[in-house]
């Protein structure tokens, strides 16, 4: 998809050698009028102040009970914002985003957290078009669509979940992590639910999946903070297996197709 | 899920007997606040104003070449609302759920469509808490949730695509329609691509994907502007596949399982 993307590369101008001073000017107008210190910004509909971490995880976390995996993970990253920037975030209907729960109304697609954190990424870079030029160096991104598939990569590629709540907030010691090598909802809970040897509709997948939650909001506000202070640099490739496997894919074939990994046309 | 969901049924009180006339009364005072008549509404951030079904397939798909697929779902959706309703809709930055397109970033999980649909079925729906009861009558929903939960059916359901552009306006002419059996956009893409006997990047399947992504917008109109009328009952059952497996799943274990098809704990 190379030729449908502008070839301007946040990454070039920051570290490229001759093009350093330009690329600082770019790179701090563009991020300025994107967060708000206290008072609407007019570039955007949705500005951005910087956030912290920990109490996005606690509200993901203690949230997560009552409105599930995607509208918690929303409510982690606008929930701060509702104060600190107030305007928009103040009337954003957060639970708009319910429906995601359960890899989609329960079908076990993207896991919920991915959509609720592609939202707030999304609403909140709107309007930084800002092309980034990524690890592998092909196909250049919008600066939010990097930080989206960075925030999957994390998911699919780490030991989760992560998180500990405070004293008395656990509804259940959790003794395993995995890796779900996939954003998928119903390989990754389920790979989780067999190490863990427990059930789907009990508190212990529960508190799990809370966990997790605040994991994804943690991860999402460290890179818009990041993004903020015009240091982000993406960590992965995005549509790298799109691209090597010519068609829109993931890196973990053999957990759907075994030893038997067919062949696009064109790969 | 049973235990987390308030026992208000619309569907009852539609058609329940003795209870026609309070219900009717409710449903009418539930849908009016949340459909404009030109002016905004004090009772949601996004009112609805019934969309014209033809208008939004032909605006999805004529997006979709430059902006793929769930920003062109909900471009379908929305753009013709900033005219009807204006308000919060012309301020709406359509490219916040960019990202979504390939399945997330090319990840190839929900496809896009469905998360644009569901972005706005959940900003136009999210202040009517309306339970539904659903076919199978075993958790209510809130409608929105049951409006999303049939998008996704029809999805996966149904032989897609099915829109005919105006002439002049296809870019390929399609051959074969697919069902998909999911809403997982490597599967439904990668079904009909084998039908189609063509390659991923290439206009045969862009057009495929500009068409389908006309037919997802298209039916949301449709179920958005039963809610609207005080018409719409749910199709399918929602999280019937995640009640009867005992994890979040659909009905096609055999496509990754094959004839192994692993029992969950509590099922």
């Amino acid at each position: 998809m190379k030729d449908e993307r502008k070839e301007i590369s946040r990454r070039d101008v920051l570290i490229g050698a001759g093009k350093v001073a330009a690329g600082a000017a770019i790179v701090s107008v563009g991020v300025a009028s994107f967060v708000s210190n206290g008072k609407a910004s007019g570039t955007t509909v949705y500005p951005y102040k910087k956030l912290d971490i920990d109490e996005v995880a606690r509200i993901a976390h203690e949230t997560y009970f009552t409105k599930f995996c995607a509208e918690t993970t929303l409510t982690g990253l606008f929930k701060p914002l509702t104060v600190s920037v107030g305007g928009p975030y103040t009337s954003f209907p957060l639970n708009s985003v319910f429906w995601a729960h359960g890899g989609l109304m329960g079908w076990g697609t993207a896991c919920g957290t991915l959509i609720g954190a592609g939202m707030a990424v999304g609403l909140i870079t709107a309007g930084d078009s800002t092309k980034v030029t990524t690890p592998g160096g092909r196909a250049p991104v919008a600066v939010g669509e990097a930080i989206i598939n960075d925030v999957i990569a994390f998911y699919a590629n780490e030991n989760l979940p992560q998180y500990k709540p405070a004293a008395g907030q656990a509804k259940y010691e959790v003794k395993n992590q995995s890796v779900s090598d996939t954003p998928i909802c119903h390989i990754s809970v389920g790979k989780w639910m067999e190490k863990e040897d427990v059930k789907f509709f009990g508190i212990e997948r529960k508190e799990r999946c809370a966990r997790l939650s605040a994991d994804i909001a943690m991860y999402t506000a460290k890179l818009l903070n990041e993004w903020a202070d015009g240091t982000y640099k993406p960590r992965n490739e995005p549509l790298a297996n799109a691209l090597d496997n010519q068609i829109t894919s993931q890196g973990n074939c053999g957990d759907c197709h075994g030893d038997n990994i067919p062949t696009a046309k064109g790969a």
